[in-house]
């Protein structure tokens, strides 16, 4: 039975799961947190969005996609392995998400029923497959994108799922959603501005993968419309709007803030 | 805003869902007639086990898989359109499975809940992806897999979504879900006998996929280890077993019989 157990699937499953910053996860625990929703619980919700962003991360480098051989500073899936398993990985860390989303643990059983289909619907044909099947258009569009498209492709491409993570809490508790989608439609963009500037200034050892790629490939981006001051001034303005959309929380809101702060300063 | 609009996701999804033989959507609704819940209710269950068989066949055909050009009488997805395309399908796919599944329309939250965790088991790293993942690494182990090995891969592959599908009803009715899942274990593995026959035996144009691959392959069948007559034998025994099993249900369950016989009669 040698051959049989013999599949680095799972070995790249977990592979693809380590590191990385982990800011959907502490968008779930945090929000779960202000509504009275403790980690034993909001625990499983954390780790089915990294699994499914790992998913996405894996997918996304495939040669035929944006083929990346460098991720959190280590060689992609595909490069580790071949591109069957990556493909493979990442079917199962999506499957594996929505296991860990349905598990008795994470809650009653209409809160799980709602947050699956919300996750569901973030990540599908129109949320995040979406914005990755924009990003490829565009690639092969005759005119760059403008401002407003770029903002709709990031929207699906890495918002829904920022914002799925960050109403996890007012979901499970049958609260108002609205401050946290608020703050994290802001994040969202935010983050997206931000990776657009490390694109520009980061050096890709610290940054954990290739860097300068979009300016190579005259891809538009916030910085190529906005200018690096311009974006810069666009992610700070879009951070004080996360924090404001946070008042109805108060103080108890100001890991958000703070983490909120850290999108736009860090360096990886 | 041109460019935005024209992503091919949506009609590559529509198109790989077209055609099939529905096997496991009647199974589905079948299942769910026996416990008493209507169509209206059982059938996005059915559509949801639709789209997540269509993911799968998707990225099973892909070039770094089992690179085929030809699905259910058409060019396979990534033939049609490109890889990227045929990647980011196939994963919108499986969301919407899952977003299929907890549609309020579906039923209690309770159920599901407990529907998108055996869908989510069944489909994953311990099913369905172990199975094609082992599949893989069979073609290029050193010696043939033996008959309890290729029995393991396809419980995988193909039995654990079948069995899902047959289960529907009774977990939605909180009902034994014993008889239905020997019938539908028996099935699954019955079902890919009659494939491994319809590979030697089929026509191409009929199949509508590729035939003959097998064998070129060198890699181990259920004909190749029963051989022809042998595994009709079997797949006529696993029918038998199939059908026994549902002496609870008396005739009210003469559909899935008649189901269980086809699928060893089947042309394509």
């Amino acid at each position: 039975m040698a051959p049989m157990g013999d599949v680095p699937v799972v070995d790249a499953m977990r592979y693809a799961s380590a590191g990385g910053k982990r800011l959907r996860a502490f968008l779930v625990l945090e929000s779960a947190r202000l509504h009275g929703i403790g980690p034993e619980q909001a625990i499983w919700a954390a780790a089915a969005v990294e699994a499914l962003h790992a998913y996405s991360l894996v997918h996304d480098d495939l040669p035929c996609m944006d083929d990346d051989d460098l991720r959190r500073g280590l060689p992609t899936v595909h490069r580790q392995w071949d591109e069957a398993t990556a493909v493979l990985a990442g079917d199962a860390l999506q499957s594996l998400a929505f296991e860990l989303l349905s598990r008795p643990e994470m809650g009653e059983a209409q809160q799980r029923a709602d947050l699956v289909l919300g996750m569901a619907r973030a990540v599908g044909a129109q949320g995040m497959v979406l914005g990755q099947a924009l990003d490829i258009a565009a690639e092969t569009a005759d005119t760059p994108l403008t401002l407003a498209q770029i903002t709709e492709l990031q929207a699906g491409k890495t918002g829904a799922l920022i914002e799925w993570s960050a109403t996890v809490g007012p979901v499970m508790a049958g609260a108002d959603v609205a401050p946290l989608r608020a703050y994290s439609r802001a994040l969202g963009l935010a983050f997206q501005i931000a990776d657009d500037i490390l694109d520009v200034e980061g050096d890709a050892e610290t940054v954990g993968k290739a860097v300068g790629k979009d300016a190579e490939a005259g891809k538009a981006t916030f910085v190529s419309l906005l200018g690096l001051e311009g974006a810069k001034a666009r992610a700070q303005a879009l951070i004080d709007e996360a924090c404001q959309a946070l008042a109805p929380y108060a103080e108890e809101a100001e890991t958000l803030r703070e983490a909120a702060r850290f999108v736009i300063s860090r360096q990886s």
